[in-house]
């Protein structure tokens, strides 16, 4: 079986044929602007799988193992601990939490059962520590994408400890002077989290996706990178390369001039998105709210560090996930109002629980076997299964929202025809809620936006499911990357068909998808007629100072020439040639 | 969690609700046309799961609990077969095949060491024979829909095996003298194949799909059959009922006058449909060619003397299923040809290998574990990555179509974009077939039909996957069935462009979906602008009896109306008072 991805078949060739694997230019998804150039170094090779052995078998065999194990296992939990205690004094309370994470994994109780288990019945202590993690891995990675993204971090906590065990250097980054690129399969938690950013100068991978750890701590850091790089394995240690991580971009041997030419214009775009501030509008005063995607009250300083309006999608999941019983109301309400209180001036767009799919909630799971969860009961339609779920968070909410001057809105997830759009504002009506919207991410949603809008008052795009179910391509595979893609013309009409719609109807049209960061085809969602853009906080400054670039009119001729276009790449290629000032910002 | 499926909340109400569960009547989806009325029958309870208990011990006890249940599994395989000669007797080679199958599964080796091992360690003959058979029903449950819908054919054998291990009387169905409606959970093949249409005048169950054995064999044996209806668990035994396997309704002590009048509805209905021959046209002429959906050389005759004038889906996947290596070159060859030279006059459409999702082959495995198939490496995807799959398939299509009159056409499933449908037809080229085409099934191909066009020289649109991914909804979560509904004004809209744009570009538009067997979406489809309309062979004849009795102009008004509309139901109603014809058909 070929490992490559599937490119169509050599002759297809011309203008649609993917670029990656053209002669000394790797590519994969960019999912952290920014460039950087120097020699690859590898993370330290992973730990071999330890032979199936028995120990003697005295009681003293199984004492003496056991103690090993448990202390390698503490061992591994306190220097993750460690790491993100020093992660969160400089500044990266996210890796801490992540790094807490892991190390809780080390010390989890089922997993010392296993362990114990296994060491009883005479297997050394490396390989019952492996085993025993085999089981846990398998269940994770069946589990949907938010917990198949932790497999890494597992492997990791499992790696560790074997090593520890085995006598072996413990993985991770090798320590260096000079500036590196790191590249790695994929990257563990433990591994970003402590690098210097002055040090690493970009990430590449071979696999992880947009909402793996490496593009999520990537981001956090600000340092460049491209994931689902194929290649990336192949790059020996010591190679030059340049990345460019808006581009997705790894150059391979880079010529002086052209490494120049790049740092030279990221500092540049640094430098003009740094003196760009205010609200989001074009260059010619056409106002385009410039919101956050946040996941709780932890994401709001940052959020306002970059100048965000208020909150385009606060995803409600995070209080719901890992636990046996919904929060209560009181919890809820809380939570709830620390967001809505930090934007005073601002709107607020909260996510009803999008549960199901890719994020199972021990509380409320499916009703049965999914064999394609993305195509399952997943956000509202699991709500309707529990209304009182539904109920319980729209209350917290209206109770959360009384007395502030925030405008508090609030969607569902996962809405595909006008009956589940009217059973969630009468939902949304009874409980108080003034201003109820649906996203658009069900490609008949958005055929059939026109008669969605009489029933809410706004529209959210989430462009990443749009564009899977629109191309019928995972979001969780890496070699249908190319499928993807929110610049496929099709869904570039699908949102168009949506926007239209709003307009038609005076109704809102925000974009929450990760679509809305890349600063080109923000543009292009405006031309289309998108009214408000939200999307992590640290892509805000990038995309106001390309947009206050350009006139809504130049946004409207870019987005007529990406539909004119028959694949994604001629739409970024004829989008750009009306867009002049991206190269002001060197894009 | 409740049992039911997820009704838009209470509130909503209005016309978009669904009907299922008004008074009086139980709603599902029919997947057998025709009327029946009668007195409940249920199939006899489910064999209980056999207790956790060891045997004696001794090796005596071993080989007696071994050789009870050798011939336990034996007895069961011949009455099987036996059951399976009946059927082929009576004219049903299909249940033949099927119950081989079961007989096959019954005498498996891997399963007979399962058993083995479990009796070795002591477990009685009944219990082990449960436990052996749970290892491969999970392994079925997790493998897609094709394998999956196995699953019943699996638990039927083992509790016949059971039954007989514990002296209790074998499941299936009772006899009677009189007919009645049969209900069940879901019907096992051994259930329904030895029934006589004549005493059974109707099924309904409350689980299965349009793709269960109880559907495909209802409709083999031309017995109404209305499947996934909640509700039908509930029915008292005796309880008279009235089922429209058309409709999908399940009427609860009708009243007498009401039964007259659908028998008799029924049977003008069935004597117009004989009356309707030829080739399929409209009223006024606009000939609309009237094709069968196949899976081998074995449905040919059915396709035949449901006067198809030829094959508009040929599925080749069941030459490749269940098999370690592909068929040979010569193999593909002959169940080619065998096809190709029934229809001199006519044309026979092949769909290239559909590996992937539901459809998983050995020798194909998909690159990893995919978290949700249907959105996975499939069709044409997984083509691509072995291209020698599709070269040596297309090949053997150009050879068993040498020297032959019929129109050979190839179409590749899962085409998404332009690069994928050039690649496609440059192979088609490469190996000498003329006439290339694609499926459109999934949303960005139907929004970007008219990019499409120029690739290649047909389309044939899937609407059973393409409003799965339209509306998000998979096709085998029964809870869903309101979404995977062909008659979703967003999934016409895409029919709509998909035809047009074909109509720009002078190519043709088929339709090979289950919608082209719905007789009045039918009509719809012919006035939205498609060319062909594929089904299978027991549909044919009224779908040609209701296109013969309508005008171009009506169907075309009647596809302006149901696009007018804003739900399945809203469309279906506006398309009705569009086609006055209905009404003679009793439809």
């Amino acid at each position: 079986m070929p490992d490559g991805p599937p490119s169509p078949v050599a002759d297809a060739g011309g203008a649609d044929a993917p670029a990656s694997g053209s002669a000394g230019v790797l590519t994969g998804a960019g999912v952290s602007p920014g460039v950087g150039a120097g020699p690859v170094v590898r993370v330290a090779g992973s730990v071999p799988e330890p032979a199936a052995a028995t120990h003697g078998g005295t009681p003293e065999d199984v004492r003496a193992e056991q103690a090993a194990a448990t202390a390698a296992l503490e061992a591994v939990a306190a220097d993750l601990e460690a790491r993100g205690d020093r992660a969160a004094a400089a500044g990266n309370t996210e890796a801490r939490e992540v790094l807490r994470a892991q190390a809780m994994m080390a010390l989890d109780p089922g997993l010392a059962d296993g362990i114990a288990v296994r060491i009883g019945e005479g297997t050394t202590a490396a390989r019952a520590v492996f085993e025993a993690f085999a089981v846990y891995r398998e269940m994770l990675a069946g589990a949907g994408e938010y917990l198949a993204a932790r497999v890494t971090d597992l492997d990791d906590v499992r790696d560790r400890a074997v090593a520890r065990l085995l006598g072996l250097p413990v993985p991770g980054v090798p320590r260096r002077d000079d500036p590196f690129v790191l590249v790695a399969r994929d990257l563990a938690p433990a591994d970003t989290a402590v690098l210097d950013p002055a040090q690493v100068v970009a990430f590449v991978t071979e696999e992880g996706g947009p909402t793996s750890h490496t593009a999520i701590l990537a981001r956090t850091m600000g340092v460049p990178a491209v994931v689902a790089c194929p290649g990336a394995a192949d790059l020996a240690e010591g190679t030059p390369v340049l990345v460019d991580g808006a581009a997705g971009t790894v150059r391979i041997d880079p010529a002086e001039a052209e490494i120049e030419a790049a740092l030279s214009t990221s500092a540049v775009r640094a430098s003009l998105t740094a003196a760009s501030t205010g609200p989001g509008a074009t260059k010619d005063g056409h106002a385009v709210p410039l919101l956050a995607n946040i996941g709780g009250p932890k994401d709001v300083r940052a959020a306002l560090e970059a100048g965000a309006e208020g909150v385009g999608l606060y995803r409600t999941e995070f209080l719901f996930l890992d636990r046996a019983t919904p929060p209560s109301d009181a919890e809820q309400e809380a939570a709830y109002r620390t967001v809505l209180e930090a934007f005073p001036q601002g709107k607020v767009v909260v996510r009803a629980l999008d549960a199901g799919a890719d994020k199972p909630l021990a509380f409320l799971p499916p009703p049965g076997q999914e064999p394609n969860p993305a195509l399952g009961e997943r956000g509202l339609r699991m709500l309707m299964r529990h209304p009182e779920v539904l109920s319980a968070q729209l209350g917290a909410l209206a109770r959360a929202a009384a007395g502030l001057t925030v405008r508090l809105e609030v969607m569902a997830p996962m809405v595909t025809d006008v009956a589940e759009a009217r059973a969630f504002a009468a939902a949304c009506a009874e409980a108080g809620i003034d201003h109820p919207g649906i996203m658009i991410e069900v490609p008949a949603a958005a055929l059939r936006a026109g008669d969605l809008a009489p029933e809410v008052e706004f529209f959210s795009v989430g462009t990443n499911d749009l564009t899977q179910y629109a191309c019928a391509a995972d979001r969780q595979i890496g070699a249908l990357a190319r499928l993807q893609d929110a610049w496929q013309p099709a869904v570039l009409d699908l949102v168009a068909l949506t926007a239209e719609a709003a307009a038609d109807t005076e109704r809102g049209c925000g974009v929450c998808g990760e679509a809305a960061a890349d600063p080109m085809l923000a543009c292009v969602l405006v031309g289309l007629g998108v009214t408000s853009l939200s999307m992590s906080a640290p892509s805000l400054p990038l995309v106001r100072a390309v947009l206050a670039r350009h006139t809504l009119a130049e946004c409207r001729r870019a987005a007529v020439a990406a539909r004119s276009a028959r694949s994604a790449d001629e739409a970024r290629a004829a989008a750009r040639s009306e867009l002049p000032a991206l190269a002001d910002l060197g894009l």
